[in-house]
């Protein structure tokens, strides 16, 4: 993996692409998949739901850290075992057979099979009694520039996931977003 | 346009397409393009990025309404250009030839030719000073059944736009998800 601006992590999060998220809490990694999140402010806020009901949000409240990281099509149908089950009973890295590879920042491991890992720490928890919602702030990027498959998948709330298709450029026109292009 | 049930709302935003929003403020509609938003809460909380950089921030402010309006890849153009210009200088309905409708709940005109339409109710603003993050509550929605054209878009942060692909279903695998399937 090799690693990816931080300051452009909205690039990674904006597209609305289910994400799996891991933490380690005691000596324990978890994983658990997340539709409920967003970018909040440039560079790199991010806002998330975690709620009691995950096994995860344990974790996160303990440690006030994550990784969020970006998986692809071929990873659906694992993705969505993952959040079909919890952490309580399941060892996921083990049970998925997943690749869990330290981070910088943060001590929730990275997966190795997927697109993008984000290394996030919680920065405000002022909502989190009210909605569950975490705001992130994004400290070390992740990306395999050498993945070939690079399409990411949308939850449409109902257990279909949508699969990226083709891209359209309008960087030209676009000029309000030009002060974040690099 | 169909009434779409309010408390499936999360099956529109979820898979994190690019929206419109309009507001209504002294008789002045208006309309902008956005991509920082998120489920908070089910059945239809909602959150979303308005800056005060942003035209729409002091009609959302004064009125407490909009409407989230998501559009296809036929209006791809349409929706970057009215992202980049402003409210201020620009009627952008007349200008994009785009139809307001009355809407049932709020004052904020639905868009005519969009494939769903969301009429939203600010309900709590303790996150605007620190993150202009507005939490929405979805009051009514609406679809379009004959719509054709179904695919929506992602903003990849950059300027380009991905559009949707094919759909994958999960449904019998998604229990977890079940309780939210009406």
């Amino acid at each position: 993996m090799k690693e990816f601006p931080v300051s452009k992590t909205y690039r990674l999060i904006e597209p609305g692409p289910v994400v799996l998220v891991t933490t380690l809490n005691e000596g324990r990694p978890n994983i658990m998949t997340m539709g409920f999140h967003m970018m909040v402010q440039h560079p790199s806020l991010i806002g998330a739901v975690i709620g009691p009901w995950d096994y995860s949000y344990e974790a996160l409240s303990m440690t006030g850290e994550c990784v969020i990281a970006i998986p692809t099509v071929d990873l659906a149908a694992k993705m969505v075992d993952i959040g079909n089950c919890s952490g309580r009973e399941v060892n996921k890295f083990k049970e998925f057979g997943l690749t869990a590879v330290p981070g910088k920042k943060v001590k929730a491991p990275l997966i190795r099979e997927c697109l993008a890992n984000i290394e996030c720490k919680v920065v405000d928890t002022s909502l989190v009694d009210r909605y569950s919602l975490f705001i992130l702030e994004a400290v070390k990027a992740w990306t395999d520039p050498n993945r070939k498959e690079r399409r990411t998948l949308h939850h449409n709330g109902d257990g279909t996931l949508t699969v990226d298709g083709r891209v359209l450029n309008f960087q030209e026109k676009m000029v309000l977003w030009k002060q974040f292009q690099g």
